[in-house]
């Protein structure tokens, strides 16, 4: 007999809702201000136990994080590397004053290790969407989990709301093609969802052990945010079955001596 | 003047909807009927657009990829790496029949250049909730892109449904910690989306040129369909805002001479 289906139950379900009518954000914005009203204007409503995922972007522009490169002196170290990889001097001492390491330089290519740790271009540095009279360039935030904590505390001051808070970035990737959605940032989750010692059906031990919950957060409020756009740079993520104790999103740097995946 | 919202514009927004009531799947079984049944059942229907993202495991065990471990010798090499990396040399075995290299190995590790040119633990390979009794073990599809394609076709003949379809399967990464879901196979959408010479709002060209979107439509699936509960492997999402030129999964493996993120 082929077989059929179990009595149905119910069919979990996860809502994500980009935040529209957002204005152009700049220093000193009241971002959660913005975007509770955002939430309301669209009628999307805000409940305990939503997840907000704020563009690296935004945040960063609201903590002032845009430098005015005429006031960017380059070091000798920067021009010489600038010339390798055909960048503005200027914008390799910001991703350079930014990083800890070179990972890895080619022309057109500057892979580093941000201080926080992650792994990325550039040091996460955008000179796009920055401002229309041009020679600016963004920062990342100075700590995205700290932003995100802040961010989660002002929602359930103005809104009276428990909410997790997540930052994300857009990462290109060792072995794949193409950039995906990752959390720079995380409050009220569990950044790493830990299922080591979960049996499976058979009482075997899971293939995978531990599931970057925020990452995946993060890429699915990426499909929504798109690159050109500046207008969706906040996505509300309804109905996740799983949270976990919160853990920020640091404890996603995989320490290099652990790393075998390289 | 603080900023004020702009005229609310519709909320994009996307669901997700893992299918409930499924069995267990096996060899042979019709996973096309099962799922629309399964749709049909909770209420979800399926509309032209809508993404079918299946798991891995479901299409492998559909297309007879489980290996009985008792039918597998071990060769000579396969007991050496199997002796270094504390793993049953008849499951190294496969592993190696399944792989093109061995990218690293330590104890409990063994991450190898899949015949499809993914990096990854284990070729895919998986012993867990594959069957209760015992020693058996679960390939990748042969070919996922075109799993991909054949069931797309399937829908749109029981259904007439036009939909994309991924298949997803969880990865441990470089650099970060814990296993995020990326796509193996895809049909009826673009894997990646090429947004060069897209300008932004400036007119700057964009910081991101290529968007991984099958991935992230993957790691949006993963967060629904969970680790340890075989019940939801099958995720509907709806409402994506792009698409793109359908291309298959393969285009997200990154040739290895321009990799520069190692």
């Amino acid at each position: 007999m082929p077989p059929t289906l179990r009595r149905p139950t119910a069919a979990p379900r996860v809502e994500l809702h980009a935040v529209p009518g957002l204005p152009r954000i700049g220093a000193g914005d009241d971002l959660v201000r913005l975007t509770l009203a955002g939430i309301d204007a669209a009628g999307i409503g805000l409940r305990g136990g939503d997840v907000l995922v704020f563009a690296q972007k935004v945040v960063s522009k609201t903590e002032g994080r845009r430098v005015d490169l005429a006031t960017v002196t380059p070091s000798p170290r920067a021009i010489e590397v600038a010339a390798r990889v055909r960048k503005d001097a200027r914008v390799v001492e910001l991703i350079l004053s930014e990083s800890t390491r070179i990972v890895r330089e080619a022309p057109d290519v500057l892979i580093v290790e941000h201080r926080l740790g992650f792994v990325m271009a550039n040091a996460g540095i955008d000179q796009s969407n920055v401002a229309a009279d041009g020679d600016c360039a963004l920062l990342l935030p100075l700590d995205p989990d700290a932003s995100a904590a802040r961010l989660r505390a002002q929602v359930r001051q103005a809104a009276g709301v428990d909410v997790a808070v997540l930052i994300n970035d857009s990462f290109g990737r060792p072995w794949r093609c193409g950039a995906v959605g990752v959390a720079l940032g995380c409050a009220g989750l569990a950044a790493l969802r830990d299922l080591r010692g979960r049996p499976d059906l058979f009482g075997r031990t899971l293939r995978v052990t531990e599931v970057a919950q925020a990452d995946e957060i993060a890429s699915a409020a990426s499909m929504l945010m798109g690159q050109a756009d500046e207008g969706l740079p906040v996505v509300v993520v309804r109905g996740l079955p799983a949270r976990g104790d919160p853990a920020p999103a640091r404890v996603l740097v995989r320490p290099a001596q652990q790393d075998l995946f390289r």
